[in-house]
């Protein structure tokens, strides 16, 4: 196969999805952006949606919106709206939070789940908040840290990411969800570098517990709030341990002691930020529309293309290519990756370093086009 | 005193801050709006902020943005506008998270910092997420609870809001901090309902850890980060529980263990979410330009003339007297409360309710004119 820029051109004409870029605010002279999976582009929407919230909800109604407008269950609502992309029932998701508070709750969820506490798994090169939070519950709980996922014999909990955040390899969801469950322990997934660019189907992996981001893959805006998952079955027994107002029982009835209300709600804590909510719900809803089966045919033939132009340019590629092991981003490999990345900025291609070797280019399917793909690759063999 | 229609309008006419409520975004057939203390008002300058950040920034600059903007400093950066209104100095102040993941994080490590950790106190009458947040934190550390506040013998920790959320009685920060460290009691304030509407001296009284919330006095927006305050005495050994990221020294060299950030950038975890952010930074400047002293001075005449009021209509009040020993709102007791609650809101006077028969009348200075006050009391009484 070509990888010439014709064929991108091609490519883009018979995207079924390239009218999706026309629902963001893109500027004309802007950059070719392959940083989607760090920081999604602004939805049109969004610019509408925090208009709305902010200058008639927020300004018009004041307190009552809490009620009016839904405010006090959105979190829910939203978690509701993403559900179908993971593969999750209505009820299981809740949008709150940042990724590493989410997971700091789970990771202690999980703990209390087993009946012995005292070792938890994490990958030693898995994504450095997910290492640090598993750190830090371990010295919080007295809990040993097993710095590997090959062998679980002995662990209570594990800690896995669904897409490497560095080679974008893509982990067999069941069969890993199954193997630990068979070992006796308890997987709790962060998704945060698949989700909203991968079709994840925690139901049918029989997953109990996950994290993930709404801020990359999924458009919602610096910073917007993570999610966390958890399956139904395990509603009544889970508890979290930050207890906070916004998961207790008749919320507004203060006198009582804490009683975590029904369901995936218990694992909210304090006030959820609004603005952020909002920002999240319409990044959602535009994937949801676009169609996660779509978006990720899509990512595997972005990146698919982009290892076809990087081998033709020579350069060395770390994302696996079998496309149904590799999430939405494609890595080189390069020992100046540092300079590269500084360079490629200054020629107006934006993609993501992380160190010490790697150029991480992702591939956003509602914003990312061919024809962009193809000039960051080449551009980038043009400096090496 | 008389407190009549004439007397309010004069008052207004006198108030050296009147002008800054041409500074929100106020409609003029809106309510009467004596819920500030639950959520402020709106800020023109947020609009503005929110367009720059969302159509400008992110979506101009992407990526970039958070060092180009200041994205990854805007916790710190937001803290050290803030901590004037508290008496703190620079470096002493982060806003990030909800005000119950803050004060989870700061009870963690208040314990940290007692030899011995084995009992909280905290008030039976206390904000409910304050006492939930300490039953949680001694279910997880194995620790008892002590519920009231005056005997502190045998405490370790001790959980104190600086303004009653229902009377709105104002403790004496310095006296019973110093009490408190008589005792070898460890305290977190809860600044929440004080922040914005008094004067805070945490370093006169020295206190070495509080938090509180920015979208009440400080009309942050709904549901806008909190702040965490650390005596910077103690930065050195402070270590909290949730590790992420953005707590990490150099956090984009990812392959290393969690190593603190110097400072109080070590009580941060995961992302910030930046738009909030960016509301609670407006809220706070605006405070801070008008200047904390000002606000003050007017919370204590804008409350006398509501208790005034409320005892020319015969109505029972639960406000402390003195102006020195209240915050910012009134509270009025009535066994109806619920039903006037809700025939107050159908003639458009907007209050909070706090059950089982308290009615919370919120006097936000920047905001609430003296004839607000007045229409509200004397509506509320017309229909006892």
């Amino acid at each position: 196969m070509t990888a010439s820029r014709q064929d991108a051109e091609a490519l883009d004409r018979e995207d079924p999805l390239a009218r999706w870029r026309d629902e963001f605010l893109i500027a004309d002279d802007g950059p070719v952006y392959l940083d989607g999976n760090s920081l999604g582009m602004t939805p049109r929407r969004t610019v509408d949606a925090l208009h709305e919230v902010v200058e008639h909800q927020w300004a018009g109604d004041l307190i009552t919106s809490w009620w009016e407008h839904g405010w006090l269950d959105l979190p829910l609502t939203v978690g509701d709206r993403l559900a179908p992309l993971i593969g999750a029932q209505p009820g299981e998701v809740a949008v709150h939070d940042s990724t590493t508070v989410c997971l700091f709750q789970l990771v202690n969820v999980a703990l209390d789940l087993r009946p012995y506490r005292r070792v938890i798994a994490v990958a030693d090169d898995d994504f450095p908040t997910d290492r640090y939070v598993v750190d830090g519950v371990a010295r919080l709980r007295g809990c040993a840290v097993r710095r590997g996922v090959d062998d679980l014999e002995g662990v209570d909990v594990v800690v896995r990411s669904l897409v490497d955040y560095r080679t974008a390899e893509l982990v067999d969801l069941a069969a890993e969800t199954a193997r630990a469950e068979a070992a006796g322990v308890t997987t709790v997934w962060d998704l945060s570098h698949a989700v909203g660019a991968v079709e994840v189907d925690l139901g049918a992996a029989g997953a109990e517990l996950a994290v993930g981001c709404t801020y990359k893959f999924l458009n919602g805006g610096p910073g917007s709030p993570a999610f966390t998952y958890v399956a139904e079955s395990l509603h009544a027994e889970v508890q979290q341990p930050i207890w906070g107002w916004f998961a207790q029982t008749d919320q507004f009835a203060m006198e009582r002691s804490f009683e975590p209300r029904a369901g995936i709600a218990r694992l909210l804590n304090g006030t959820p930020g609004i603005l952020g909510l909002v920002g999240a719900r319409e990044g959602i809803a535009l994937t949801a529309e676009a169609g996660i089966a779509e978006i990720a045919d899509k990512a595997r033939r972005l990146t698919g293309f982009g290892l076809d132009v990087a081998r033709e340019a020579g350069l060395t590629t770390a994302t696996p290519l079998d496309p149904g092991r590799r999430g939405a981003h494609v890595a080189i490999r390069h020992p100046d990756a540092k300079r590269l990345h500084a360079e490629l900025e200054e020629q107006g291609v934006i993609v993501d370093r992380r160190d010490p070797d790697i150029l991480r280019l992702g591939m956003s399917p509602l914003t990312t086009r061919f024809v962009d793909v193809h000039d960051a690759v080449t551009t980038l063999a043009s400096l090496t």
